[in-house]
């Protein structure tokens, strides 16, 4: 210990180095609560999965992961650009997703609020409102937590949900050849938070900052009825939300299917929010679209084959996706250019 | 709301007033994974027991809790007599209090863990080995949750178990007439917070102090075996842990339940710890017993004719109870003195 006394690694080295080594193992995984009832754990912390998964006797899975939000994300809270409200929105939607990414139905949300001593109970309520209405957008309720006082406003909570046995999407399970998709455009959050934080305006993107841009961190939303649709489908073999953004995503499944992946620049989708910041500010397109914008849209890999089966599904559903490369037996991950060139993919991955 | 604006309503209100106002309601109650299985809502916000329950097809209940704990009581922390291991471990135990106070089995904990910049790879792991090991004296194993820098530290974990179809231990639920019964001594963790916060020492308190009073936040323990002997009974009425105290756990019980509670004060163990501190700080010893004091026991009723047979059970598992009063028709909740006076229970109520 003493050796490595003053040593700070980063966040995903601690990930990697010292979480899953300190609590791998342990007493039990199998939990009995009568004689024909059993619980056991199926994906704990050593998959670096969003969400733990328990299969459940009686046909079902139960999948349920925490996170945190309240941290550098909410600058644009302190810069009074989101309400108390959106901050409860975004808290539950930010956990929902992460249940809609494993594909599975979201059952509740347990949410912690702790606020400093100077907040007054309208405050409070908006925050609380905002969780709520996250939740319902989403499909599901708030079931508990922990409210009570602290320093400063803490928000965490916990999402639980269910999927058939065996249902849930990990972010292993890429296999060379597999088409890589997406839910939607990515880059709009990171294009949004770059304009909102420069001491820049103007007066066209102020425009469309209101309907587009700030909405993107006002209401985000969770791709539940993309995640049940994919999970249902029994064709995907992974699954990730793109809270990292969407170059960490695809890296992390890489990573974790061992594969790699040739994302083709010309079938990104590039809104014109995005592009509008990009020339005004004079940031790259394509990095701000693969970096560390979270927009919660569900990144998944799937066979060739059953493109055109999960494309039907979708769309009876009124959703859609996009096919934008597909994964390599070759461990690299790389953007193709539209001239043919390959190159590492763009963007500010993940902290 | 205009009206309302700057009011700042204590803890309790808020969660009587706004929490489960706002939290009441939404979309749905039922999930269904597949067409065999079913997941239901059976106690949420509303009923405010520190878990949420889920019926689950297959002859099983889930229950679920969040509890945030770094806040004020890491006073200890501050002061250097709790290490980060001490957090760690506390904030497991804590959590999975909760769980035992339901009757279910613990299955997992997600813990959120969050730092400063500051803290190097030591700390971080230590905090992390303190998690593991409370889940372990719990029977239990980390099974994900969030990891992450932040401001300063925030710990707050949600735990799960499972117990049988409608075996969920609740506050409301206890009867006139009922035994009222605890699982051990209370009153030491908070007879060492004001020790170990007074700036005067004493020789003969510092000899037990290590052993006895700051073991009391160094090392918790869950009481899950007396949890599920009381949840497989079948015989108890209501149950909850003391983690608000002992006078808040009784209160919480009456108003859930609406009845009355007689304390008999001839029936309250009474630690050698608490005395020592109570007599050199000059503090009653009862509203040390029965205050603010995390013990983690568990309170709960029982019908009068089924405490021979649950003790039997405890007795089985090498565990004790004892019984400490009765419930009552009448609401008041008091303590009945030696010399045969009631008064209403003494201690500070939870803040």
């Amino acid at each position: 210990m003493g050796q490595h006394s003053k040593r700070r690694s980063d966040e995903p080295t601690r990930l990697r180095n010292l979480v899953s080594t300190i609590f791998h193992g342990g007493p039990r995984s199998v939990v009995r609560a009568s004689s024909l009832s059993e619980a056991s754990l199926r994906e704990g912390v050593s998959a670096q999965d969003d969400c733990a998964v328990f299969a459940f006797s009686g046909d079902q899975e139960l999948v349920v992961g925490s996170d945190y939000v309240r941290g550098p994300k909410f600058r644009l809270y302190e810069y009074g650009l989101l309400s108390n409200y959106d901050i409860g929105y975004y808290l539950a939607v930010a956990n929902i997703s992460d249940v809609a990414a494993m594909g599975a139905r979201p059952l509740g949300l347990l949410s912690v609020v702790r606020y400093p001593p100077s907040m007054d109970d309208d405050a409070f309520r908006q925050i609380l409102e905002g969780i709520r209405d996250g939740c319902h957008a989403s499909g599901t309720v708030v079931v508990g937590g922990d409210i009570g006082g602290a320093e400063r406003i803490i928000l965490s909570a916990t999402a639980l949900g269910v999927c058939r046995p065996g249902g849930a999407l990990l972010r292993r399970g890429a296999k060379p050849g597999d088409a890589l998709c997406v839910t939607g455009a990515t880059g709009v959050a990171g294009a949004a938070m770059e304009y909102l934080r420069s001491s820049r305006r103007s007066a066209p993107i102020d425009s469309i900052y209101r309907s587009d841009l700030l909405n993107a961190w006002r209401r985000p939303t969770s791709r539940v009825r993309e995640g049940i649709c994919l999970g249902d489908s029994g064709y995907v073999s992974s699954c990730q939300d793109t809270s990292d953004g969407l170059k960490a995503t695809i890296e992390s499944i890489a990573d974790a299917s061992d594969v790699g992946f040739t994302v083709d620049a010309s079938r990104l989708e590039i809104p014109k929010s995005v592009v509008s910041v990009c020339e005004f500010l004079g940031l790259d397109v394509f990095s701000t679209i693969m970096g560390d914008s979270v927009d919660f849209q569900l990144v998944f890999t799937v066979p060739e084959t059953h493109i055109p089966g999960l494309k039907k599904k979708f769309a009876a559903e009124g959703l859609t996706f996009s096919k934008i490369g597909a994964a390599t037996d070759h461990r690299a991950v790389v953007l193709r250019l539209a001239d043919g060139d390959s190159v590492p993919l763009p963007g500010e991955a993940w902290r």
